[in-house]
């Protein structure tokens, strides 16, 4: 207790303390909250709040693109049902190729904002028409989609992020013009001008790419597509392909200066505080699409429940008993993956670009889990297209899961900057954690078996999962518990001090028997 | 810069004392990020992010019955516009409604963390479950609207609430059991008894009421009604009348200690990161309503495009170019409106009830912001529904913005608690932020009553409007010292030291006429 009041009373000093060299000076770098005007033409402020507003509209616009597929009718038209899967499988392609563009889009502009840590009103103001440029894409990329021939599509795309690329080199050249909004240590630098004109070079060439897709475009549109591919996928190829060769031949330092911002190597440090804040967007976004229609499309009119229903409204909302009931489970299951996704994130210290990578593939599949859910409800019991959309769902929960467990595998690959102590190998929460992460991809992958097995019953195993899962997560800490006694007790009865054997010991646990692999492979 | 970096140490050395004293005992205070887990089963964790997905979650749901409003077709029938409208007036009732009672259960969740400050794995789960069962509050809200004089949308809504506290009794009896959980001030305290009994009993009081208002329902129905609208508003009205009488003839202290939480004052703190994040929410989900629509309904088929445009994609775009336009309106009035909240909020440094039931109203209105705009290009040019849309727009335009400025005129009231020294009475930004406040309702008044005038051009000065606004924002800064200047050569050339006078004097400025009566009545 008293660690704690003293813990505390440092802390409120500090907060004392730079309140005071807020009002002497002007960059106090603190992040949250408060602000340290200048004493020049225009406050600056800390740019924390204008990042969670960007990150929330952009975890919308992630999103989005998952309505028009949610709101496909399916139907049992056995006939039909070809042309309704071509244009699904177009729908879900439109929706993944956004959230890949979008979450590019993002990580710019987490780029840019690294460099600039402070801002002002003019910052903010360019700052928010980027944002409506890039709730435009989605819409450019569904013509693109629809009329892959025509060239509107591509013009659109290219005017939009062409504009995106003036409007940052404009806020780049004007952040440069008050080094005071920048980063520390390019404030301190002397080389900042090499900066200006490096960060300038890879803010442009997306722009200048475009700039020729869209010329392309009127001679030969195809070229276009191809050049619009190469400039979204580029820099992930050749700079995996670069640092695959550092590893393997040793490092090769070109300018030591220049690594530190813009390199998009894997192990360039992405903020910690974004990559939360835009997941908890898509997460709460996708957690309240099926409510979103419910509230819309599933209030009877009154005519109705007189004519049809005898003025029962029991009855008329009967009809919709299985709405309800994918919107519980599927709220349950975002949930879910946020809180295991909640848990990992406490331990990481230091989140990097490839982790950020696979956190966006995880968001991805968790974007298309209400859809999934509304396709199990669909169809009638026990028909095959009802058990197909069962498996589906539980290959969606798989991937969901999957993904978040590999951003654990990788940041253990680097523990010492990116964990906190207790999850790493050995650590005291070690195993919980590999559980907590392992168990929805686990169980998916059970269900899905066991479904194949038993299609009969497959609807019945499906909502057992889905009520045993939040139970499990409740009671998760205590059957990690006896797993591991039990484990002990078989295998090395006179042991060492459990506690310090925990970590190692537990990945011989049951439930883990797929995330062995990784780690035994990473270990030796 | 010396400071800066003397700063910087500090607080670095900070973190390291208390990454040290994490490791030692549990309760670290810190707020953001790091795990300080206890030695006892289940580690505790930050709450941050719980919060911050919780703000997420709820901030959607406030906003989401704004969509069966925005769906609804107007058309130009004007046989059918009496029913349309009675239809229209029904849905903006139950947004409304909807918006005030997820506000007012959110204000309630505020106040429970503000009291638990750490969570651990059960706590979370547990605060997911009463998220899932807010979620759905606003159906049984819609269903009440939709069969009034049903029993079953009461029975449902009073289901919930009575399901909410009991989960929220678990909740509080859970971290009273763990006292490490709770805040620093109940921790030490020693009638924490007290104090959970207290709590217990606020909690406790809405369901107990639902459940008597859902036993009535059978009985007569009416009284239910009275008796839910009492619960939601009770606590306002009997507080503010306590406080008033308060003011009146003099603070009745009748137990100190229970003040601190609970207490339903206008004067009680809100933690100022849950009002931002909420009211990030809700920008955000209103700037991009507009664009989910036009991505979901507003790509032509190929079939359409080709028989009934031949095939010329522009020209079928071209129908929906009122759309687009309405879409880039609202983005950027509702963009500029956060953009507004966002300077008043970096001023404010404690939010308190009143402040936050202010931003309340004003983010209702913002709501609306979208569907006004739509209406706006609904209807054919010239004709008198045009008219009546774009002056329903300037009037929500001018509510979500005065309701800003009322915020900010609360705040100066107890200035020394609650707001940064730049922007209190005198303070070098005051002007300024008065003139950023007060731009939007001035201007949407200045365009209310020009179209009264030239109903003509009512259009044109509206998109005028448009274009102009984030101009002037963006050279608001030049505005207001042109303006001071011009203003302080007319009445006091021999005045004093410019930069001390300038708060007093800035309110004479052209712009604020309307903002003036408040100030002056509350400053005499």
């Amino acid at each position: 207790m008293a660690d704690t009041a003293d813990c505390e009373i440092i802390e409120h000093h500090v907060e004392e303390e730079m309140e005071k060299e807020g009002a002497r000076s002007r960059a106090a770098p603190s992040r949250p909250g408060s602000v340290a005007p200048s004493d020049r033409e225009g406050g600056t402020q800390s740019s924390h709040r204008l990042l969670a507003y960007s990150d929330a509209l952009i975890s919308i616009i992630a999103t989005v693109m998952i309505l028009p597929v949610a709101h496909t009718k399916m139907g049992n038209n056995e006939e039909l049902r070809e042309s309704v899967q071509l244009l699904l499988t177009t729908k879900i392609a439109v929706y993944l190729m956004t959230f890949l563009i979008v979450t590019v889009a993002w990580a710019a502009h987490i780029r840019l904002f690294q460099v600039i840590v402070r801002i002002d009103d003019c910052l903010a103001l360019l700052n928010l028409a980027c944002m409506m440029l890039i709730t435009f894409l989605p819409y450019t990329f569904s013509l693109m989609a629809a009329f892959p021939e025509n060239v509107l599509g591509i013009l659109l795309f290219c005017g939009c992020v062409m504009l995106m690329g003036v409007i940052q080199a404009g806020i780049v050249l004007y952040a440069f013009g008050r080094p005071f909004l920048l980063n520390e240590q390019i404030q301190i630098s002397e080389n900042r001008t090499f900066y200006k004109h490096h960060i300038l070079k890879v803010i442009m060439r997306v722009p200048i790419m475009c700039f020729f897709a869209s010329v392309f475009s009127f001679i030969f549109f195809q070229l276009s597509y191809a050049l619009l591919a190469v400039v979204i996928f580029l820099p992930y190829v050749s700079q995996s392909l670069k640092w695959c060769r550092s590893k393997a031949i040793g490092p090769v330092q070109e300018s030591p200066d220049s690594v530190l911002f813009y390199t998009y190597l894997p192990d360039e440090p992405l903020s910690k505080d974004r990559v939360e804040a835009f997941s908890d967007g898509v997460y709460a976004i996708v957690a309240t699409l099926l409510i979103l229609d419910i509230c819309e499309d599933n209030v009877p009119d009154p005519t109705v429940v007189r004519e049809q229903f005898g003025g029962s409204l029991t009855a008329a909302l009967r009809v919709y008993g299985p709405e309800y009931l994918a919107y519980f489970g599927s709220f349950a299951t975002v949930g879910l993956l946020w809180f295991a996704h909640h848990s990992l994130f406490l331990h990481v210290t230091q989140t990097t670009r490839l982790m950020g990578l696979l956190n966006t593939f995880s968001l991805a599949f968790v974007g298309g889990l209400p859809l999934a859910y509304q396709l199990t409800h669909e169809f009638p019991p026990d028909s095959r297209n009802e058990l197909e959309a069962i498996q589906i769902s539980c290959v969606i929960i798989f991937f969901a899961g999957i993904f978040q467990l590999t951003i654990w595998v990788v940041a253990l690959r680097g523990e010492r900057e990116t964990l906190h102590p207790y999850v790493r190998y050995g650590g005291r929460e070690h195993v919980f954690m590999l559980a907590k992460l392992s168990l929805y991809p686990c169980v998916a992958l059970g269900t899905f078996f066991l479904t194949c097995v038993l299609s009969r019953f497959s609807a019945a195993i499906f909502h057992l999962m889905e009520i045993t899962v939040p139970v499990a997560f409740l009671v998760l800490r205590l059957l990690v518990r006896v797993g591991v006694a039990l484990l002990r007790l078989l295998f090395c009865p006179d042991g060492p001090d459990p506690r310090a054997a925990g970590g190692e010991e537990g990945e011989e646990e049951e439930e883990e028997e797929e995330a062995r692999v990784p780690f035994n492979t990473l270990v030796t």
